[in-house]
């Protein structure tokens, strides 16, 4: 791929939000906008993540009006929409616009704000991805789509709810020492499953996922600057490369997958993303999967190519995939305890690894981390978008 | 620009349909596949654009339910939504896939089904493009916005009624000649100005902009495939050439501008557009442009840079951008004719284009063009991208 670098990253604190949706993604954009050290070099183009404003906010055209917000004019600008994967989409999008010589910096930012409506419309909003026909109109929403498919993996692979509940908690771990998480604030085994009140406070949301098996629903914004490689070389500092992207669909409906508990969209995205980039799983030092439902970082733990199929769990429970573990998954606490802007969560994924990559998270730093991997999940599973980043030590 | 082709084009008549989202996009997709005569190669990219369809249809992620109603998988998808630019920004992100060297073939297809819902929710829909806080709260919608914008250019260029009757004249007339166009019947300047009937025939809807002088509501979808140099040699079949996309956005709100009347984005896009392709407006045989109103026509003429200000509806009157004249604009009808469905328009201007240059527009073709130019114009002006297309003869 023709090189383009992530020369900054910036995001605000996920969680509930009074700001507007153009604040959100102001002070996101701000943010990378400052932490990439432009000075006087303009930027000339912008895209927006993002999936229900239009209907949930009653705006559109965000491109558009973040440039107007930041004055960024003339630089183009439009707004890319993929279901859940829209941040990775736009990530790709901006990616392509450098790649392809047109621009030199892109300010890629997702953003959403979805707490103004309430629990059943957000719902229904993020639904409105399933099939029109097969699958929307009979009520299905992603819960149960996440719930169906965690009882297929778990009869296939042995895996307990008790596995569930150590995704969970190491995610929340690794929230609360995340000051831009949604939840900072760790649970444990008896909290969430063993104890008594266990049952009240983890109450089911679609069986075998409860409350603590579900990302929040969040407000945020996510933002990371995209440059080519002459401005990159202007810029100076620490040189974080999109070493390669890849993207698969597959489709709508799970239910007419040859083998419904396979993802194959993530195993060809992992794939190219990899090929790419000419690197392999094993050379992966950090990553963010989608862990919108515990379940699925298991399943794509395994999908992208980290561990054999049916291994995940194991691996979770011998702590591998800890902060202290040999492939520390979800460090910025996840979508599970970080929570899930819909459009700003694939770029968020990307700033948390950016960050890991020039050693500026803190408390939650993986040592040392020189190849690093998301997996933005779109769909249920039917439009995945893998992200390998490399830091190129000068 | 590195060389992108577009293989194919193909749409579905605009108008009221009765078909879903999905029927009129696999259409429009399907019509340009076959156009394009791909054989066994394979599309490697989709994009979709749309500007409503999670409020009016209650669909998201249009581009992983194109794929699937295609069978494409795994091919990469996603939307695009720029407001009533939304096509002709997906166009863009398609030609810098294939320019970036990650895609080979992209399929890029608007859609907009909107006559679902009332004029006044259809109203209010496309308005959600304009300033959250300085516009959209106070009512503003598009056509007041033009209404404005039309009172002042007529009085500083002396352009009359008569002049914005002209152009829907003219448009009428090449509509009636295209059999995918919304309205395809002429009118006559008695008719909607004139004879004492008008006043009744064709009544103001923001003044000075009557009913004759806006664009219809339309539902519709319209396609074009993308296609790498080495995949346009195997073609074979007539060379159509991305000479060059330009895009520029400018303050949100009109009443921010220096001078309002000025169409400093489609100025600046041109220019770009002009630049990249190595060719000037002179060079231009056919263009469409963004006639949502009447006045757009005659303003985006001269800022696109084919007459001096103030001169484009003399040139008009003149019968210069008639089927016949020195610059044809808008054979196909243009939005006045061929109808609007907002998120279609931009693909659809060079879906004509597309047919132009390969001469297969029959009635309405513009004899030997060779270079055409397309304006589509998104928000009020505040984002506009431009594209020049080019026969390369072999």
């Amino acid at each position: 791929m023709i090189p383009v670098y992530v020369a900054g990253a910036g995001m605000t604190r996920f969680g509930r939000s009074e700001w507007s949706l153009m604040k959100l993604a102001s002070v996101a954009s701000l943010a990378a906008l400052q932490h990439a050290k432009l000075g006087d070099i303009p930027v000339d183009g912008v895209v927006v993540a993002n999936m229900g404003a239009a209907r949930v906010n009653r705006q559109t055209a965000l491109g558009s009006a973040l440039v107007d917000q930041l004055a960024l004019y003339p630089a183009a600008a439009e707004s890319v929409e993929n279901g859940p994967a829209s941040g990775a989409s736009a990530f790709k999008v901006g990616v392509q616009a450098v790649a392809s010589g047109m621009a030199d910096v892109v300010l890629v930012t997702g953003v959403e704000r979805m707490r103004v409506v309430n629990g059943l419309e957000g719902t229904d909003f993020v639904a409105s991805l399933a099939h029109p026909e097969a699958e929307y109109i009979y009520g299905v929403t992603l819960p149960s789509l996440a719930g169906m498919f965690a009882r297929l993996v778990m009869e296939k692979h042995g895996i307990e709810r008790k596995h569930l509940a150590m995704v969970a908690i190491k995610n929340h771990e690794n929230g609360a020492k995340n000051p831009y998480a949604h939840i900072q604030q760790t649970v444990t085994m008896e909290g969430i499953l063993t104890a008594p009140e266990a049952a009240v406070n983890n109450p089911p949301i679609a069986e075998p996922l409860h409350l603590f098996d579900c990302c929040p629903v969040s407000d945020g914004a996510a933002s990371v600057v995209l440059v080519s490689e002459a401005v990159a070389k202007r810029l100076g500092g620490p040189r974080i490369r999109v070493a390669g992207i890849g993207q698969a669909t597959d489709t709508h409906t799970v239910h007419e997958r040859e083998d419904p508990t396979d993802l194959k969209s993530v195993r060809l995205a992992a794939g190219q993303a990899f090929e790419r980039a000419r690197l392999s799983p094993k050379d992966v030092n950090v990553a963010e999967l989608h862990d919108a439902f515990t379940i699925l970082e298991i399943a794509e733990s395994e999908a992208s190519g980290f561990f054999p199929a049916g291994e995940g769990h194991k691996a979770l429970e011998r702590g591998e995939t800890r902060l202290d573990g040999t492939l520390p998954i979800n460090p910025s606490g996840g979508l599970k305890a970080k929570g899930h802007p819909v459009g700003a969560t694939g770029v968020a994924q990307l700033v948390e690894l950016t960050w890991q990559l020039r050693g500026e998270c803190g408390a939650r730093q993986v040592q040392g981390a020189s190849v690093a991997y998301a997996c933005n999940f779109g769909g249920f599973g039917n439009n995945v978008v893998a992200s390998v980043l490399r830091r190129e030590d000068s």
